[in-house]
């Protein structure tokens, strides 16, 4: 009685020790979504050694800015970016109040799903569609548009509104860095006023900390009450050698990590690794054909070549989707 | 014995109780340089209002965002814009480069102190003046020539450094703000690249939180390193109905308290005032010619005009420099 005593003790101590033990390891791992590996090892690494105190990388956390690409980084962008299905989906709910559009192209190609003519448009083609899809209405009229339809539309390939299309390795790594005391940024080629009214809900990404691609706004009295209307007119370009120009405009300080999946991203990583002190570069490489997409060098959507050339050559971290992350998607 | 026990155990209680009441009063006044009167008044109640958990004017933190300008709002603004003479200074350091400068206005002016041609060249010449002192070189350069002028450039009328020139009682309201969980932004029509390398160090606003009139910039590689060039081209003026436009493209979202001084300020005020919810719209109203300077409807710099008018229609808080704050400057 007295060993069975014993042991039972012992065995209840040994398995609260246990027990708490693997809760400590488990509360301990920010980024469960991610296999052991090389680019978790130097996320953590890089974040430890600009977050603890005492270490000779020690940034103060004004300075910890992390700005992250949306398309491709933090959700997908195919089989095509999402922005257009919405432009596309748009010009089809006011078809109805423009039948001019049935003989007329870029319209006519969207409105009868006619890829190849769309294609043959060109950008001046995209440019129009984008303007009557974004613009002549107020800010606030936009922002219900795209609301309402994030709450409707349903990704081709998953079935599923497309902010579920969002990657559960990056989601923790968002967290992560925010609570080591990361400002976390998007810039993104993306317009800006699509992607504000969803991204802290999604991201937890608040309005002002989105930079992205605009049109012109104009203040107006409308009715004794100011509107800003929405111009057919671009603004402002956020991608490729425009992004560290946004970074600038926008955040004003260079950030210390930056995280994209495109040659879009290629100025962006460049003008964080050119900053004094330690710096943390990262590219998404879609290498998961089975649970999201393979495409690198060849694909006119999120094209990866010069960038993935120079990652190589000065060790920016790659992130192999396939090998790297447990799960793609949170569903 | 035992009376005088009892009033010295009575006493020293009475006075640590009276010390502990004093202290709570003195902690509890955020605004000691502002007098008691309505302006301050109504600044405490909107705080409270907006703050204070279970009140019907809750605003949750997220939301909690309050815009300033700066001319004459922040700091200073006479007798002309600080930028301005930051330009003409700049001018002079850059004639020795340029000896053609000697017989072409609107240098000439500004190398001869001669306002009145100076003021003949007009617009262009202004634009002329802002391209060559804000652009041709990096941000990073722009940074350290901004900073170099306000370590050295003194006040014409005080002698002192620009960056004295700020009000103290502002200070005080920017601090308890933040304090509340209120985002505090600079909206201003300066310069944004002349405001963000001291905002922080000044008001405690850091570069993120800035919104200003900017050139263009472009991202360059030289010598294998990325720079961001500062182009002669205007990108945005945040001024008048410039504002509200800056507020939604920098910002994102509506503030719920605004806080300027003259007819520049007018837009965003109404702006602010036309978000649903509590607002707080305040105008500065300079009436202190003896520690400060008098003028509004008349003065060419910081004109207030048809923002007073509405101010006083609509109920808006006036701040009466003269009468409202007990101190002007933190000297």
């Amino acid at each position: 009685m007295k060993t069975v005593g014993n042991c039972f003790i012992t065995c209840v101590l040994a398995a609260f020790v246990y027990a708490a033990l693997s809760t400590t390891v488990q509360a301990a791992d920010p980024l469960p979504s991610w296999n052991d590996g090389v680019a978790k090892k130097s996320i953590l690494q890089f974040v430890g050694n600009v977050t603890e105190k005492g270490s000779p990388d020690f940034v103060s956390p004004a300075d910890r800015i992390a700005v992250f690409d949306n398309d491709g980084t933090l959700w997908a962008e195919q089989p095509i970016y999402f922005q257009a299905l919405f432009a596309s989906d748009r010009v089809k709910a006011l078809a109805s109040q423009h039948p001019e559009w049935k003989d007329r192209q870029p319209f006519k190609a969207i409105l009868e799903n006619d890829r190849k003519a769309l294609l043959a448009s060109g950008e001046k083609g995209a440019m129009e569609v984008i303007m009557t899809s974004h613009a002549g209405v107020t800010t606030e009229q936009f922002q219900r548009i795209v609301k309402e339809w994030l709450a409707t539309a349903k990704h081709p390939r998953f079935n599923r509104p497309f902010t579920d299309l969002v990657y559960q390795p990056i989601l923790e790594l968002l967290a992560y860095l925010r609570e080591k005391g990361f400002k976390t940024y998007i810039v993104s080629g993306g317009g800006v006023e699509f992607m504000r009214p969803w991204t802290e809900k999604v991201y937890g990404i608040p309005p002002e900390h989105v930079v992205g691609s605009s049109i012109k706004l104009k203040f107006e009295m409308r009715d004794g009450k100011p509107v800003l209307m929405r111009l057919p007119e671009i603004d402002f370009v956020d991608d490729g050698p425009g992004k560290p120009v946004g970074i600038q405009k926008f955040i004003g300080r260079r950030p210390i990590a930056a995280f994209g999946n495109s040659d879009g991203d290629h100025q962006m990583l460049q003008w964080t690794a050119a900053g004094e002190g330690p710096r943390f570069m990262l590219i998404v490489h879609h290498t998961d054909a089975e649970r999201e997409w393979a495409y690198d060098r060849q694909s006119p959507i999120g094209r990866l070549d010069k960038a993935l050339d120079e990652a190589e050559r000065r060790g920016w971290t790659l992130v192999d989707m396939k090998n790297d992350w447990k799960r793609v998607f949170p569903f």
